[in-house]
């Protein structure tokens, strides 16, 4: 049994709490156990050139620890490992989204980790994407673009492998000690957008891998559900199936 | 009346949760009207040479803000602004602890300002000094320090002037319009601990001044009064008054 | 007696060099006692946003300690502490002067410390008034604003407290071991623009605050008088009463 | 047919020049096509603490663009994109390497990207566990370490899917206009070390994954002979099976 | 006898390779025994103010070693001393081409030290003249420019003075223990464009100095030899007399 | 006829300060013309490790310019101008004084520039060397060295060549429109320590470089009598032959 007491494929407890900041067009609190992050939705002028010269938008996210977030207190909330996630997060978010039916709109996803119990970028793209798919919504209403860049849900999850155990949604201390660290985001059309896992203490076989993407789109129901709900009670309807 | 229907002279809903966050000794999320800080308490081993040479401790403040804890996206977490707020942060939370009662610990009090709808400087002294208070406890009751290092309580308040109406506890739009703006920080004893007024609009006479003093020490009570009950419901007893 | 032989609310003695540079349209070298400050003003093209949109100018200062200007060398011209006193000195000057009556200009008031020896915002502020009011007199001159800015004459002064005793124009070693630290600027027109104290080690009750207030007004005359004779000497009148 | 002329499956000329520097205790100088980097071998002092209490070393790469490596001249050498490959690189070399058997070395890998036609950190692996084989053999040699922290010979492919083709080791040009981007490394014993693809444009689905590590165990053998190869000529004998 | 066997009067082995790189319009390997640099020209849109007023372009040099070419790891890729040089290099390149002539251009030469044996200065020196006279030659090509801005062809050369011995073209080793360090570059019509020395250990008196300018005109036409074949095989022809 | 009206061969009025400032074991202010340098003397305790192993001191300065010390207002006080100028300063100052002399002082010469108006490097040079004999003779008489490590005087002096005409000690007006730019610094053994000229617009040939060195040995000894009387003054007796 885990740490926590739950079965090796639970997720912990988690919530969203949509347009939790005044300011920001659209905002999330994301909540996984003791894991907390609040992801917000910005606008800047400044749209990359080789955006312009295609004709399309871009979405990129900020990734920040605030100090007092870590088992000891944190210096460095920018380093080489804020940088590496907020590159993945920054892509998983591009790829739900038609970033040519945004073509004047530089988005930006801030990422802040109020605590950091394992799990904090999946849990800053399972929240973004609320965010953006609730920005869009306002987008549209109110006419700044004409059409919804939804392409599909996704859906991140975190795993790690300890003793042959597929564990999903570790928290810190398990995923510390772990052989096997995997992120995995699938979509609601069955495909996978993002896949990164590093098995530095003990490479990882194909079977195992195999095993994992498939618990992935099994346990993406769950997420995809709670999204559907939380958008619906902030007034945003969503489908969750490849025809959206 | 007021923007959101209050009196001059009344406060906004406040709220200080204790030992919000899971790692830090001590931490709380103080919430003034739609103003939001996370307070937490913080040790680092590198306690400064002047304090060594003088056997004493040290307090010392960090304050940001969130890049979407503004009306537009704040870009510099860190500028002069946030530069001169922590310093005054930092001297009214020592003010109200005895450091030669900690002689080997240097504090730090990380301020993250999730929404800032003005007052953000005084709700983190507010929020920080519960979060002390509570943390000398714990250093005291495994022993790491031997005599409770707090003097007296603090209450710290924000006044702007307008139209020769005194305003407590201001929104961001009535702060940012005003002739006069005021923070200040007064004991249980009746003293007063940091002033600070700018008046580039409209120089202030001492009538004026004298006013919000006094208001200052008949208002100090309510905050008085809620950090007692915050900090008895953490487990932790003190008492408002100058004896202590 | 204090360190130095004066009396308790005796300033150091004062000088003002007007013109002290040849490159910046107004400049002074500012001494106080051993304490000096080169001060100079200067115009950047890019005024900021906010300025454009209201329609007004601005006047920024930056601080810096020389790295051989105080008691042991300083590795850090820039830090929390001069980025406070160089919001103190922007606020104070700024109140002096009408930004409206100088649309498109973006004022630096550069404040160079040679040697610190206690008081040296002080002396920023009462240099910088001094070398503002002569730049814009320039401005009036060659046409670049067609109405003078100033609208009172300000003096910036700096107490300690030390064993309940009011010390005017502390030195560095009164200040440093001081009780309560307070500064101060007030203007021609009997009003404060610009009060900020700390008492860390000894909470001020208002009575003191109220006689130290009282004192300023009646001091400010010294140093009024000083920066009239200063800009008459450079060529420019102005009177030191509220009429202007 | 590609752009260079190549089979889908096919990889470009690789080499690699073992101890190219003078200086470092070891370095290579690898090529792939076009792509051109030097990769070479430090010891630092400062072991992070972590390892100091675990008792085992560590291997961290960096990794920069030369400004002149890009199509346009690239101004900022290290960027968060810079900082992502630096950490899968890191995690890479870190897994073919015993720690625990190299207790009191901090080694830094420089991976100084001279030419960037795509692949660079493909060839910084490949590159870079060259060196590292050698600079272990030379510290067994010195006496500086007592057993080789060999685990097993690792290869890096760069794949991306266009069209539904699987194209290996992609220039720069048909990088950026890929649909799906994948980086693996594998090892010797037929397992995955590090994985990590990005399906921005169009979501992939498990079959074209499986198909892509079926065949990158299979192109690894290629890739498995060099390095013996180079090491060999260069006095250092591996076998490249696992009981290695 | 010198460490690496030569005279006192003779260059090491020299080579430069033009087009060394695929994306710059430009670039030189430059080798001079062990030392190794890496030099390209690139452009830039943000040509100085100071040149759009004067009507003239300019060129500039970025001096960098990389981490691994020197005898310890350097850390600090960046600092005063690559500054200096980086200056040096850019004032001797720009006295060789007449800036009028190419009055729309910021020429940007990177110079990346691989292996630092001494004399990498002048070695960038030497390499980044041939890069240039073969960038504008190409500009004359594409008709980006008129008139070929080529005045004269520089030789940089180094020496140090050791017991009395003139040394020309010193191993970092004979640098590092010299008397005396001197850098000079001449030009085909027999004038000096730049000349450094330092005797921190022992001061030169004119008649070495005298002598070392002998020697250095003497030797140029071993370097202009050079610098004419490389470009002549890089299809570009000049003359190094006076003449041109 | 010059500018200024001087004559081509004669120096503007020159003045040093010695013990300008309270704080720094010595301190020079140095006026030449409109140029004034404030040059001053410290001690820090990071004696680099080169020096430990050789078992001598170092010197080494600080360059900068006051943001209003120019002509327009200077935003980057330190660029690599300032970084070349303050290794020329430190390698000038070095090798007037035996670092075995002082092996346990990091010696920092700081020079600030007040006002511009060509010629810093040079009256830094000056200035700096008074001051530190005079700080050497203050530890020789507080015993922390034994031995005066004077080993001669020092003299740095500036040309420009303008129309085949040299000028000495050009105002920034010559010094930006010349041809040839030239700072020599010789010692009163009548030996040269430090040479630097550029000549990016007109190359210069022998004869002239020789005709200036001549002329700096001659006119050396003005600023050799003014020193030893500054010196003197602030009662440091030297002699300026090269018996010392």
């Amino acid at each position: 049994m885990r740490i926590d007491g739950r079965d090796n494929l639970q997720f912990r407890q988690m919530e969203f709490k949509l347009n939790y900041l005044k300011y920001p067009i659209s905002s999330v609190l994301g909540v996984m156990g003791n894991t907390m992050v609040l992801v917000s939705v910005s606008f800047s002028d400044n749209l990359p050139d080789f955006c312009k010269s295609f004709g399309h938008g871009w979405i990129t996210a900020e990734y920040r620890l605030l100090p007092s977030s870590t088992p000891t207190r944190n210096y460095n909330p920018v380093n080489s490992r804020s940088q590496e996630i907020k590159r993945i997060i920054g892509r998983a978010l591009r790829s739900a989204f038609d970033v040519y039916k945004f073509p004047k709109h530089y988005v930006i996803v801030d990422c802040d980790v109020l605590q950091a119990d394992g799990g904090t970028r999946v849990a800053c793209i399972n929240a973004g994407f609320i965010a953006l798919v609730d920005a869009f919504q306002k987008l549209l209403k109110n006419g700044s673009i004409s059409e919804n860049p939804l392409r599909y849900l996704i859906a991140a999850m975190s795993f790690v492998v300890e003793d042959n155990q597929i564990l999903l949604d570790p928290v810190y201390l398990e995923d510390s000690s772990a052989d096997i660290d995997l992120n995995i985001v699938v979509n609601s059309d069955g495909a996978i957008t993002e896949l990164q896992f590093s098995a530095e203490k003990k490479p990882v076989n194909k079977q195992i891998l195999d095993r994992i993407i498939d618990i992935s789109f099994q346990k993406s129901a769950e997420i995809f559900d709670l999204q559907v709900n939380v958008l619906r009670q902030g007034g945003v309807e969503i489908v969750k199936h490849s025809s959206l």
